[in-house]
């Protein structure tokens, strides 16, 4: 068995719902032979921390140090590990473990996120039944596979963001191979929406961007919207009607009215939701039917997906606009994400 | 103005909710210059006419002659028609009537059914406010380019159904790329379910059905399922877990969970409607988002999509399963779909 650097990991834990995140140490998991041990730089503050924090999907394993937009050096890895050595730059998504069995039908193909046996990085449960414990922290062990190397143009800082929300919003363009020309519309501006613009302009797509503030509009144009809708305005979205090819939703708000967003959508025009709403979707299955339109959803993204975020990144000067912040500042951190502030995204700092 | 043969069209209307259909005259369209004249041979019973006859979908225009699965002969045609000639065995589907302009964003793109000023065959209104009337009767006029030659191999009363039913299934199909290998399930074995099960196998697909009757079990393996689950055997659905890639939902049942048919389809699956339900959809992202899984619908089809289904089945004998009747006996026809009794389509016969 190797021995790492942290046996014991400390980090900022959600003891209950709603209260502030406070120390607490773990004993860290056994360096497998499959494993490494990060130790953490810093960690992006994704919505998915806040919902887990809060039990807003289902009661949450407390306590849990959350955090899944992870960058960190190497600090061990176990013994079959041979694509990473130690002081390698590796960043960590909202994945930990998966099978990768050959007969995996997820991780066969490049679907990780949805292996059965697939740990996400907090609050989820190893096949030994202890529970993941996530970035606010000091460290943190995973599964080498799941640590990816950080092309050396993209600050560790500005790479923590691509980890989850990056992938997130650029793996479903990927994989129904949206292209040049097409019309794509992003819903809500923020960590993932941000990045949607951008991701979508540098693949020469038509991007309008929907918000519900006349604030954003100047720095929405800036990341590569072509429009601006404002989605309080009737005239405004008299204008965005049957506009689009591909809608990306990244906000989960409950009042998300799913049949409006649908007329925005051009004939046989997709919605993809990417942030996961509380409550049930109520569609008319005339909004599906009339115009030959689908909604569906994407969850994160393969591990050749975030490779491939990141490249993409890379390449064309993407990156998010983040906020650094002290970790030991991540209750301010959070409760900016909670009021809204955020511009676009914050990252915790070791 | 061409003179026809109908001035004055006699078919059997639904005068109210409800009621059998009774014989009623109304006065034809003038023939356009684009439009033809059609002496109707035979027109099949679709779900969509006892939709319409009920009020199912929002307030019917009484009376009303429904009926768009017709064949039939060319009695007369306006002046501009080249591509017909009078007494050329003809279809009309659901729509009778759209622009066509090459800047309609449906017409242009072969989507004629979303054209904005299309004409559904019955039950909907010409831009002069004139009331359109179906194929339970002994003519209909309608634009030329919506009367589709039918194949020499395909008796009329075979081709109505391939009219409506047949370019529901097989458009998704066509438009979506299914292809050879992929695993298609369909649900609901009827007018639409049976022919679904035989274009898919044509097309090379692992076809599975989905019914809640072991009586269609023998047949549906006959006209090209590989697999029959029935949806009512809990040991049968498991089996069914993740095993499609595309699953064709004919069946508008009030009691359909599309959360529970999400659960059969495989990851980046996806679901079409393909029969319009009167409720709405109740739908969990989750559903959704943790498979990467989409749920949309198709409206019957194009023109081409229609001349591509019409090919397609002359070329690989797909015929549908018909039960031949009277026109008189209409009533009685339409009683045997109320009842589920139908085996798979009804024709009507002038």
């Amino acid at each position: 068995m190797v021995d790492g650097k942290f046996n014991n990991i400390t980090g900022w834990a959600a003891k209950q719902n709603g209260t502030p995140l406070e120390p607490w140490t773990y004993e860290a998991r056994p360096i497998g032979t499959k494993d490494v041990e990060i130790q953490i730089q810093c960690c992006g503050i994704c919505g998915s921390d806040i919902h887990t924090i809060d039990s807003g999907w289902g009661k949450t394993n407390h306590p849990v140090i959350v955090g899944h937009e992870i960058i960190g050096k190497v600090t061990a890895k176990g013994d079959e590990v041979s694509h990473l050595q130690i002081g390698d730059l590796v960043g960590v998504g909202a994945q930990a473990f998966g099978c990768l069995e050959s007969d995996c039908r997820a991780c066969s193909r490049g679907l990780e996120p949805h292996c059965p046996k697939g740990v996400f990085t907090y609050n989820a449960k190893y096949p030994d039944g202890k529970v993941s414990q996530g970035g606010y922290a000091e460290a943190v062990r995973v599964n080498s596979h799941f640590a990816i190397r950080i092309p050396s143009e993209i600050s560790p800082q500005e790479a923590a963001p691509l980890m989850c929300a990056g992938p997130t919003v650029f793996t479903p363009m990927l994989r129904k191979g949206v292209k040049k020309g097409d019309r794509v519309g992003v819903v809500g501006i923020g960590g993932l929406g941000h990045l949607a613009l951008q991701f979508a302009r540098a693949l020469g797509c038509e991007v309008t961007a929907f918000s519900s503030s006349d604030n954003k509009k100047e720095e929405c144009l800036k990341l590569g919207a072509t429009k601006f809708i404002n989605i309080k305005k009737e005239e405004d979205l008299k204008k965005a009607k049957m506009s689009l090819d591909y809608l990306y939703i990244t906000s989960n708000a409950k009042s998300n009215d799913y049949n409006k967003m649908a007329s925005w959508v051009d004939y046989e025009g997709q919605m993809c939701l990417l942030a996961l709403p509380e409550n049930n979707l109520d569609i008319n299955p005339r909004t599906l039917i009339k115009g030959s339109k689908y909604i569906g959803g994407s969850l994160i993204g393969g591990i050749k997906d975030i490779e491939k975020t990141l490249s993409f990144a890379a390449e064309h000067n993407i990156r998010p606009i983040i906020e650094k912040m002290p970790m030991s500042k991540v209750n301010e951190g959070i409760q900016s994400v909670r009021d809204g502030k955020v511009r676009y995204r914050v990252v915790l700092e070791n």
